[in-house]
């Protein structure tokens, strides 16, 4: 793909193929650590502080894709503050809350299915809209959110780093397709690159949250120490990779298009990750935990492997190498698997990072 | 089509077919207007009074549909708010202020066609968000819009009346497809549904309005006295089911299909239309003005007036008879149209409301 800042959403409508049908690895994801925050919000939220008067919580979710993760994360969310609400009102008369979501991912989302996909009972328990716009800058007003969520979304880069397709560069990429920690100059280039993302990400979120608001984030980091390439995600792109050469020798693409094909996704070690964060003064750091995937020890079947990805990867893949490429590289794909099964045991870990970052 | 409260929005998607290319009468009439709407939001509007510290102007537009219309009708708000922001800026100093504008429709809308092709310069403009829901009903938190605008909009009804389609009822339509006034006990039944959603509407905006808040309110009705089969949208849909007619003769559709058949849409006459917004008393009455439409007394072409209709009512046709239906019946109106041109002249004229209401 060039290095231009296209953008590439998570597959739309509700098809065997759509996001929707091949997000229950984000969800269980997400299941695995709500409990923590459930309870930052109880103790901490400070409502009263925010606002006495306030008649309207705002919750926005950055990056929400088309559900149903998204529904499920907020309503996690706005349970619990309301009963925090309840609470807080025991003592002090509180005036009664509006609920108002904000769910925000890239103008080319399918915000479509996502309006008609919400689950019906979500019309009684908030005001819907959507927001169309990148996270790597404002998005929504100074001061207007209360709580910012943001789940499985900031390992996508806003951009390709340019040197990785550049045959010139020392950081050129080679025929790999994604940062494969392989060559170190390239992961160098997409770490530069993930740290300035952050920095725009954090800079934008704390001026459209108020003042005691929170961001809670989810999301995939690396252990330090451990490279992509010996986790089983990066080795199903490397074999997503594989693919596309064999296609190559039979004239379905061309070694060109490969070589001027990279993911815009970066995965931070834990201490990258940290850094990123600690460098906005914006914030303070009131959680940081970085545990295991519940389902990282599972051996995956080959065909939850291979949906999960085409859903993740098809819309980047086809605007690079045309639509006719998706069927047949998946179709590949999921031969190669049944032939080469991963190993999950021997594949290093991945790790979910949790955290929770108060606006001061 | 049923009496159930479904909706049909204008038809998606940029084709030929598509709203976006087919609304142009829509903006001559919202062209007609806005200088008045312009002038009272400078002399009127109290930024001061709304609040001091505003730091987020918020603007929603109800029943938004597609474009371009909507981004021509909140820009012309915006640019007449800032105008009146920087005047009162030099008396006394207010916060900058950014704007935020609500894109309101059906959830069935085509909301990826709107953000997709939103002007590219709305970006350094306002924040966007698409709201979906009916307007009758709530949408958006308490006190949380400054201005609402909705144009063209209030005469698609929540649901068809239901004695409309009982054919045990002195208030049945017959064959034919709309409130044409040829019928008393129609008339009046449409007219009891209107005047209860102008009542649900005007309260969802009276909670969703801050005080001193505007709704600019444009669209369509009759003088007193003038029956809608006499002007021309009314002779447009009358012939549109003559053509249905035709079809049943030829087995492309069914008689029963026509006598379950209404559309959703009534225009009141200009006095019904003021009693039913003079019955609110969350707002006063700031200008109410029924002028002419600027292309009423233009002959407007055939095709003109096929794509147009076409563009308005092939989701609830193709809702009600089937989706193999609209090509036909557009070709049959066509045909006829051609052979029976509308003698634009001799028709009576339907007017163009433009009402400015303030919240108490």
């Amino acid at each position: 793909m060039s290095t231009s800042s296209h953008s590439y959403p998570m597959s739309g409508g509700d098809d065997n193929h759509s996001y929707i049908h091949n997000s229950s690895y984000q969800k269980a994801g997400i299941d695995g650590v709500q409990e923590k925050a459930r309870q930052y919000i109880l103790e901490n939220l400070d409502l009263l502080n925010m606002n006495p008067n306030l008649s309207t919580f705002t919750i926005a979710d950055f990056g929400c894709s088309i559900g149903p993760n998204t529904f499920h994360a907020v309503q996690n969310i706005i349970d619990i503050v309301k009963l925090k609400h309840l609470k807080e009102s025991q003592e002090n008369s509180l005036v009664p809350l509006e609920f108002q979501v904000y769910f925000n991912d890239l103008p080319n989302n399918d915000f479509n299915t996502l309006f008609r996909t919400q689950p019906p009972s979500s019309g009684q328990e908030y005001f819907s809209v959507g927001v169309p716009g990148s996270f790597y800058g404002r998005v929504l007003p100074r001061n207007s959110i209360h709580i910012g969520n943001t789940s499985f979304t900031t390992h996508w880069l806003s951009k390709v780093p340019e040197e990785v397709c550049d045959k010139k560069s020392p950081a050129w990429n080679k025929n790999y397709i994604h940062c494969n920690d392989l060559i170190e100059e390239v992961t160098e280039a997409y770490k530069v690159q993930f740290t300035k993302d952050m920095r725009v990400f954090l800079k934008a979120r704390a001026e459209e949250l108020v003042a005691g608001g929170l961001i809670i984030a989810l999301g995939q980091c690396l252990p330090d120490g451990v490279a992509m390439y010996q986790t089983w995600p990066g080795i199903v792109k490397d074999t997503i990779g594989d693919c596309l050469q064999d296609m190559v020798t039979l004239g379905l693409t061309t070694e060109e298009k490969i070589e001027m094909f990279n993911l815009p996704v970066y995965f931070p070690q834990s201490s990258e990750l940290k850094g990123a964060i600690e460098q906005n003064r914006s914030f303070t750091i009131e959680m940081m935990e970085i545990v295991s995937h519940p389902l990282e020890a599972m051996q995956l079947s080959n065909n939850f492997v291979t949906s999960m990805y085409r859903a993740i990867l098809s819309t980047v893949i086809e605007e690079h190498f045309g639509d006719s490429v998706v069927d047949e590289l998946f179709r590949r794909f999921a031969k190669k698997l049944s032939k080469h099964p991963i190993d999950f045991e021997k594949c290093k870990k991945q790790m979910v990072y949790h955290i929770v970052l108060k606006r001061k």
